[in-house]
């Protein structure tokens, strides 16, 4: 199945400059997400995860629904302010300042293979500060795929040390 | 399957006086984060959904599960700003303030039945307003499901109009 002709480019989001891939025309066929999720499930499989991680919020799309095929625990990985108990945190820089993701502190653990699930891997800096909160929690990183990814930024430079799967590379 | 184990209580969380109800123990198991998709499910056959809409970002962590296991259209209701194509949106009442919730003008037609899907009904008037862009755009809303229900906040007033289930009551 051609993936990419459920993906729209939309030139200039969200500023001047930008070339914004738009996942919802798949999302909103009901075949065509099927088969991305069924391909990411096959991924899970291949590298033995036994944990699902994906960040807030267009991660969860994807994340969840191959945690839910797999019967895996699936671990939210959130801005500030949104998970109640204690928390370990990443900072990272961004192209202006620095942005902050959180899991609880009891979400992983030594015995768990995780999988990071994205739509799209850009420069990288939110999936491998999701892979240090991991490693924090004595867990470890089996692999990571995104549904999208932009070639040319380069995000599996800054994670050479990781397994790194994509369904559609731009 | 007892789901209530795996929500826990958290006292004065976002602020003093709120009791925060955690699903994240709940998606950290795998069998009941399954057991509780396979429940939504099988409330979007008994309705006849075609297609799932779900808010962001706790209504990705069920809704995109449901849509991919019935291999069912998804629709992400999402914050302002996000969405880069042409959008419609609504406006609803905070306890301070207002919100405002968008999806693509595009995203549903007229021969949509849709399933509301989201993590908790508190005062309802999140998926009310998903409703009410819905009906905008000539959809039906078949039903609506939550993981938790806050019978308190009498959410099911305000949706008195629609079909509404939950996997827990508190």
């Amino acid at each position: 199945m051609d993936l990419k002709k459920y993906i729209y480019d939309i030139p200039d989001f969200p500023t001047k400059g930008i070339l914004f891939r738009d996942i919802t025309p798949l999302l909103n066929n009901g075949e065509a997400f099927k088969y991305a999720v069924s391909k990411m499930v096959e991924y899970a499989k291949k590298v033995g995860a036994t944990k699902i991680v994906a960040p807030e919020a267009r991660g969860f799309l994807f994340g969840t629904a191959v945690a839910y095929e797999l019967a895996l625990p699936f671990v939210p990985v959130r801005k500030p302010g949104k998970l109640p108990r204690e928390i370990i945190s990443e900072e990272y820089a961004l192209e202006y300042g620095t942005n902050t993701i959180s899991i609880h502190k009891d979400a992983i653990n030594e015995n768990d293979k995780v999988l990071v699930v994205d739509d799209l891997l850009a420069t990288g800096g939110t999936v491998n500060a999701a892979c240090k909160l991991v490693e924090r929690s004595k867990g470890s990183v089996v692999g990571m795929i995104f549904a999208i990814e932009l070639v040319d930024l380069n995000g599996r430079e800054l994670l050479k040390k990781y397994e790194v799967e994509s369904l559609l590379k731009y």
